[in-house]
Parts: C-alpha cells; structure tokens; sequence
C-alpha cells in the first residue's frame, strides 16, 4: 500500500466517521440508488462496469446528498432564517430541496443566463430564486446582499466538510452494493464527490483505487495533480455544464491525497458515452454523469498497463438533468 | 374476494409454482431489476408510484424472462437444433441471447420493413436473422421452411405457458421489492406479460388489482374483456410498436378471469409519459414502456371511484428499445 492511499482521521474536512453519521442523519430522505450493469458495455470495455445512478437520485443528481447532510447538520438556531447558495446547476436544485424538507427558505442565486431546465428544477423543489448578472461579482455581490437582508446561512457547493461527507455515502452504498470492486471512476469538477467517495472508499478497502474523469475543456484538477498545487483556468469549454468549477481548498487536499489519477476525455467521447448510456443502459445522464463511461472507454485508460488489472469498475453516474432538446443536437451534430 | 380473482392452480398454462420453477431455472441469468421512485411524479399522480425497470433487464425489455425460461425448459434432445420464433420485437432480442446463452441457435424470422434497431438488436445478441415479407403468410412460411430444415423448436412469443411463468417471476420480485402494492399496472398486447404478473401477484395477495395499459389504437384486450371473447382487429394504429399483438388461447382465459380492468389510452399520452419518464425518472422507455404511466395518469383512471383507494401502484416499465432518432421525432410533434 502507498502511503499516500492511507487516509488519516481528522487530516481533512471529513472523513469515514463524518460520512457514516451523515448517513444515518439523511438516509430517510435520500434515494439509495441501485447499481446497474450490462453485459453488452462490459464487452465493449473489456472489463465488469457496475453503475451508481445518482442520476435516479432526489433533484436528478448526487448533490442532494450534500445538500441534504449541510442543511440537515445546521442547529435549530442556524436554520432558522434559511440557505443560500449560487448556482446555477444541479447543487441549486438539491439545496432547493433540502430546505424544503427542512421547512426553511432556500435562497438560489442563479445568473440569468442559466439553462431554463436548471431554473425550473429549482423552481420546483421550492427555492427561491434571486437573479444576478453571470459574473462572478455580480453574484458573490448578490450572496452577500441575501445574507444581510435574510439572516441566511451560506451554504457552498462542494468546497464544505458536510457536503463532502454527505457525497461520500455513495461509497457506503456502493460497496455494500458491489463489494468486489477494484476502482471507481468519479466525476471531477470542484471536487466534493470524489473527495466523498475517496475518503469512504479507501476507509473502507485501502486497496481500492479512485480515478477521476475530467473533459478536456476544464482539465484544472488534471493540471493540479500535475503541479502540485491548486490550479484554476482562465477558462473553460466542455459540454459537460456540471464539470467547470475548480477545485476548493478543502477538496484539493483529498484529491491531491486519494485520488489515484485523472483521465481527461475530449466532449466528443462524452457525447458518445451518453448515447451508450441512453441505447444501452437506458438510463438518462448528463453530459457530466456521463464521463466516467467516457473515460473508461478512452484509449488513455485502455493502453496504460498500470490499470489493466482493474476488472471490476464502479462508474458513478452522477446526475440526469439535462435539457432533452440540447442533448438531441448533441447527438445530431 | 371475487371468485374471478381467484387463482386455482391447474387451471392455466401457468400457474405460481411453474413461475416460482422459472425463477430458480433463470435466476443466475436476468437481472433483478431495481424499482424505483419519483416524489414529483407522486404529487403529479396522486398516489406512490413504483416503477419496476425491466427497460434496464437483458435486452432491453422483460422479454427475455420468458425467453430464458422456454429455452432453458427444453431437453438436450429438444434443443439439440436450436429455436426458431417469428418476431420484429423485443422477443427477437430475447430468444437471439436465451438461445446463445444455452449454447444453441436462435433463428429469428424479421419481416424486411423491420426497425433498423431492432435488427441490430437481434444481430448483437447472436441471432441468425432470417428474412421474410412483412405479411402473416410469409412469415408462416418461412418457419415452416426453418423448422424443416433445421429441425429447431419453434417458440412463441407470448401464447406459451413456459413464456408465461418467465413473465410472472416479474412478480416475485416486484412484491418483494414493494409489498405494500395496492395495484399493478402493466401494458397489455398478446398477454404474455400480464398474464404471468396478475398469476404471481394474485397468488401472492388476492387482493392485489392488476389493471390492463393498452393503446386506443389497438384496444382488442379492452374489447375483448367487454364481449368475453376474443377480439381481434383488422388493423391497429398505435405509436406502441409493440402493443399490437392481440391475446393467444392461453393467455386469454387469465387476462379474462385476472385482469380487473384495462386502461386505454391515446398515442399522445403515451408520448407525455414517455417524456416524462426521461425527464423526471431519467429512464429510457419505449411507447409500450411508457403506457402504464401513461394509464395512470388518465382521466379516466383519475376519476373512477373504484380505483381512488389504490394509493400504492406498481407500474412495469416493459422495455426500453427505441430507435432515439425517431423518438426525437416523436416529443418535437
């Protein structure tokens, strides 16, 4: 075993503890989500691909299980006036819904530039939506006005201990679900569900091996993992909406730590994986849900000798909302 | 209790210990598919709604259930020479791998105009395409001439006690999965599928519902259940490629006797509750897939008194073979 696979008790903003007890603190609210397979894709990659649908998940992806754990783990006093966020993806929704199932206001900052399906997701999950410019001023700007006037609890995305640990109960369903797993590829964006899934996996099978899919486009955890260092892109330009953020400075340790390597893929084998997803799984995913397939069917992953022995692959497909419009002429082009 | 609803064993062509016999001889072979849920599409329906995913089984639909268990209740002797069936459909797809799996050939009679996707269908499961014109007579033909030459069994899709007992093991799943079902809503077309499911579940609990999902366009089961025959129709107008069979001499006494009702419904709500399969569930469904959501969310099943105590519904989303481009095509009408 590498040293830098071992996880140690409070080096980080959670770990194996911090994720059993949100477990038990958002089991009754959460889906646990079944894990599928087909022998038609595991021929296609040369080995036994097993499926997380986080995509089937409360608000059509992981984020509510963060979501849920931070709002859930605020004392009555901290509630009480609510939470904000901004985001214009899936984590608006999840918020969305965590408030609302803790009877507290939901305060979404979303540009107004933002997907209208992303919008209505919100919308319907019961959050509030506050607009702002799509700059990033405009809407840190626009976040601190929210609390002044609410008394509201910010809540991030995925750069906060309780988000980690509530993402990480993917891990503790997924090895109950399929033991035998020898890695499990994880989306990789701001890093709150791989850090998640990697602290509680590793906790529990050190062996086990944790490798994130990043797009091209947005290919930063790719180039800290390189580096050494956190970091961030002037910009970014992949299909994936879900994957553009940059790793936090609670995440980057767990990622610098846990993760055992990042395998970029162009959005053009995005696209592909989710139309494998669609034909052959049958399971609607985003682009983002989608890349863990992309990545284990990318040249990258299938010549490098040091992951030939990884027979049993645990994908996570993290989420679902997409606009069927758009995705068509994805596929269309 | 109705005595109608009873089940008397010997009665049938199959009965729950040929279904319980089905599940240990295909147990090692299909998927226990998940079943899953949607709160959103709760408070649309108005009732829990349980979504038992045979989209997600082997090939693509609950198909192969039956499949498996015809080919594999054959004697070495009997299956010496292979299996023949004449199908565009999803039993294609089904035997093509039951007859693989059993190490034998699977010869499966395609008329010429057939979905591309369902071809391809049967080709990647090892089936041995052999073409025909799409009228019944040539189709007829061109088994007898197989059988002939090959001295292969001929299956039928559905009007088989075999099929029928592989369809029910659905049951045995599903009631375990959610032992709480009020009703099970499952799409009718030869019968085949129902059959098993309300042979299974009434033997099970005797107060369970199992209600009938067909398209107005091909309502024979619906006209069949009100005349106490069987009534077919000259030709049938539906989206649902397949809910045009119409009901066999042995599925026939069960759907009359079982079934308490059938549902019918118009293309176009087929076509909404297929969208909202993708968009809400994230599953991908066929028309036939889609029509038990579909039922469920009619007027005509909202409104009826009989059935406004039925707060937990099981709904058997069938398959999920479909050609995407002409799906498209379809949601953009």
């Amino acid at each position: 075993m590498e040293v830098k696979g071992q996880v140690t008790a409070e080096k980080y903003a959670a770990d194996i503890s911090s994720i059993r007890e949100a477990q038990l603190r958002i089991g009754s609210f959460i889906h646990r989500t079944p894990v599928i397979s087909s022998e038609t894709l595991d021929a296609i990659a040369g080995r036994k691909l097993l499926f997380k649908c986080e995509c089937f998940q409360k608000g059509g992806s992981f984020k509510f299980r963060g979501a849920c754990n931070a709002v859930f783990s605020l004392d009555d006093d901290q509630a009480a006036n609510g939470v904000v966020t901004h985001s214009s993806g899936n984590y608006a929704a999840a918020l969305s819904l965590a408030a609302k199932l803790r009877g507290i206001p939901g305060y979404i900052i979303i540009p107004k530039n933002a997907p209208k399906c992303k919008v209505e997701n919100v919308k319907r999950y019961g959050g509030r939506v506050i607009w702002s410019e799509s700059n990033l001023r405009s809407r840190e700007d626009t976040a601190t006005k929210v609390l002044q006037e609410t008394g509201a609890v910010l809540l991030h995305p995925y750069n906060d201990g309780r988000t980690i640990s509530g993402q990480g109960t993917i891990s503790l369903e997924l090895l109950e679900q399929a033991p035998q797993l020898d890695a499990i590829i994880v989306p990789i964006s701001g890093g709150g569900l791989i850090s998640g899934v990697a602290l509680a996996a590793k906790s529990i099978n050190p062996a086990i091996r944790v490798l994130a899919a990043e797009p091209m486009g947005a290919n930063d955890a790719a180039q800290s993992k390189a580096a050494g260092r956190i970091i961030t892109l002037p910009e970014t330009n992949t299909i994936a909406d879900g994957l553009r953020a940059f790793l936090g400075d609670l995440t980057w340790p767990i990622v610098r730590d846990l993760v055992d390597d990042v395998i970029t893929v162009e959005d053009k084998a995005i696209v592909e994986a989710m139309r494998l997803c669609y034909e052959i799984l049958k399971v609607v995913v985003e682009p983002s849900g989608a890349i863990g397939l992309a990545a284990v069917l990318s040249d990258d992953f299938r010549n490098n000798p040091a992951w030939k022995d990884y027979c049993n692959i645990g994908i996570v497909l993290s989420g679902g909302n997409v606009d069927l419009d758009v995705l068509w002429d994805s596929f269309r082009k």
